[in-house]
């Protein structure tokens, strides 16, 4: 009986390996290939000469560009230059926005002026907030003290939530005409939600984040320079109608590199707020995120010793990838899972220990960053394109 | 040979009359069938049981109406009331804008807040400008001094120029949700001028203009209250949209006035700055407003004694509707010309005098109403919809 159930045992761990593998067959060559199909440049050349380059370039984590090399330009030669990073405010911070934030933090250690948009508007048009009040209040309470406790210098920061900087609208009205509605249904599409498209999305869409990223180089904040745009391959279509609508405004094409996704915890894509199961937030109690990895579904399988002789399957696995894009400073782990050197619960183990640091010093950090806030927010009018 | 030319005159003068006739036959029940189209009250119990209805009332200029009784009832007992009417600043106002102020300045006598948006960003994205801030100086230039200049309170007029007013956006905003893009295209129409449609139209069209008539039912302003929109009639649509939004946010829906367009001196159509020959600016040379009255298209014959014996058409003569828009009192000038007691060159005689008048007593009081601009403009930030 012991045998019949060790069989199926087995039989379950090798049909899960199997899907496993298949699973990651199926992807290991997305990112690859989006470098070929969009004629993206991978980071490994700026890697190979960068002096210091981040941790999530060395690991291939931000693993593609495109213009990068006027951003290196003015990085190189102490010139000025801008990183726009907007996020739409729909609940605290997870380590899927840290991701991004930390590779900010060191473009902003690079020189950077980092300019960070908090698109409450956005979350209100796309639904996700039931008033434009509801989601300025989690901007303030739940973002800004999260994003300033990661370390940013407020003279390099520059964060503006957009309905309490309405001047953005008055560039967005600006950047409108150089745009067509037909040229925005082609790159943000249309007609798949119907009844949440209004004429507010279009404008945000279309207009104010383009606004957004041609913000940094108004006459006010020293006009044109190099901006980089950190975004994921989806997002590309957009960087491009944002260096078409540069070039006929007589600004610089902003640059790009792209980041692969922080996976969610659930196994089911990336980290979202929207399937809070795949989530670990920064204002997390220490033991909920623990018990949320204990529980996390892993490239691993149900029985050790088929675990062993078989090893895991990283590339599906969102342990490895919290461990790899958060908290390694090189890729071992992928070997000692694929070898069946380190099992889940190790891994877990070690992951668990790592965020409940990170957790714990984050949280200490909040308490100073919530009285910080107003050195960190934009308050300079828009006036040049009112000239 | 002095017959013959003779002739020819009075066949002229004979084909031209009937002409004229024709048109003004297929022109006169235009307004009285759009008030049965669009199911529109007429003005004349209005005028019949107030007190002091408005010059432009009583000629039955300001002809109909939707749900003025509201408005009627907050007149009667004192209680706040608002009308909005904006303009889009591409140039001097011109007669077609006063006669839409005379009524604003009745209306303002009668105890409404009158907030005046200066649509400097609707200019812009529907190509009337070059850029948002040439509309801009324009609006302080040229626009707000002429208004200031009619003679409004300053206690009760609210003047704002969109671009310097953005926090009317965050208001655009949230009155988006409510919209959905067909809905928009349906009222305003799409793919007409589909070069001009960029996101901006359709955000100024379909969100920021019912935000500017809501404006004055937010909590900072005093809360809900019965609000009047002055329009033509082909604006209607659009007022069915506002009342259908204002009942989606719990406010009052806005009734609205309907009134005649002011013609333009070119029998072309209405007053419009886009045919110069049409307009009389309020800031013209009285000399060149002298020049521009004779040589304007009337309803009369090239011959006197034709016109002595037949009459002229006041239906189609903007020299009619100039004097009685603005001028007369009474009707009365439509009998003498139609029965031929006055000609065109007595008529355009008296216009002159009085549009002459008019001008040099405006010109007189912008050099005041230039100094007096900021005791005019609205500077109460929206707080309310953020909350």
């Amino acid at each position: 009986m012991e045998d019949e159930q060790r069989a199926n045992l087995e039989r379950v761990s090798r049909e899960d390996h199997e899907a496993k593998s298949a699973l990651w067959a199926a992807k290991a060559d997305y990112y690859p290939e989006k470098l070929v199909e969009l004629g993206l440049k991978s980071i490994d050349r700026f890697v190979q000469y960068h002096p210091n380059p981040s941790r999530l370039m060395k690991m291939g984590i931000t693993f593609g560009h495109r213009d990068l090399e006027s951003v290196a330009d003015a990085m190189a030669n102490n010139k000025p230059w801008a990183v726009v990073s907007g996020l739409n405010p729909s609940g605290p911070l997870h380590f899927g926005h840290k991701q991004v934030f930390d590779e900010l933090l060191w473009l902003q250690q690079q020189g950077a002026d980092v300019y960070i948009p908090i698109t409450n508007d956005e979350s209100y048009v796309v639904d996700k907030a039931k008033s434009l009040g509801e989601s300025r209040k989690i901007a303030y309470e739940q973002v800004i003290p999260s994003i300033i406790a990661m370390g940013f210098s407020s003279e390099k920061t520059h964060i503006f939530v957009d309905s309490d900087y309405p001047d953005i609208y008055n560039l967005a009205m600006d950047v409108s005409k150089h745009l067509s509605l037909n040229r925005v249904f082609g790159v943000f599409g249309f007609g798949q939600d119907e009844e949440g498209e209004n004429p507010g999305t279009v404008f945000y869409r279309g207009a104010v984040q383009i606004a957004q990223i041609l913000l940094p180089q108004l006459e006010e904040f020293g006009g044109p320079k190099p901006t980089l745009i950190p975004v994921g391959v989806d997002q590309y279509p957009y960087i491009l109608l944002a260096r078409d609508i540069a070039r006929k405004k007589g600004l610089i094409p902003p640059s790009a590199i792209f980041t692969k996704f922080t996976h969610g915890l659930d196994g089911q894509g990336k980290m979202s707020s929207s399937r809070p199961a795949s989530t670990i937030s920064l204002t997390d109690e220490p033991k909920s995120a623990q018990r949320r990895i204990r529980g996390a579904y892993t490239g691993g399988s149900v029985l050790a010793s088929f675990q062993k002789e078989h090893g895991g399957v990283p590339g599906v696995c969102p342990i490895y990838t919290l461990r790899t894009y958060h908290f390694e400073e090189d890729n071992r782990v992928w070997d000692q899972c694929s070898n069946g050197e380190i099992l889940c619960g190790q891994c877990k183990g070690a992951a668990t220990e790592d965020v409940v640091k990170y957790l714990t010093d984050h949280q200490e950090k909040l308490v100073d960053a919530r009285k910080r806030i107003d050195e960190f927010i934009l308050k300079t009018p828009i006036k040049s394109i009112l000239k």
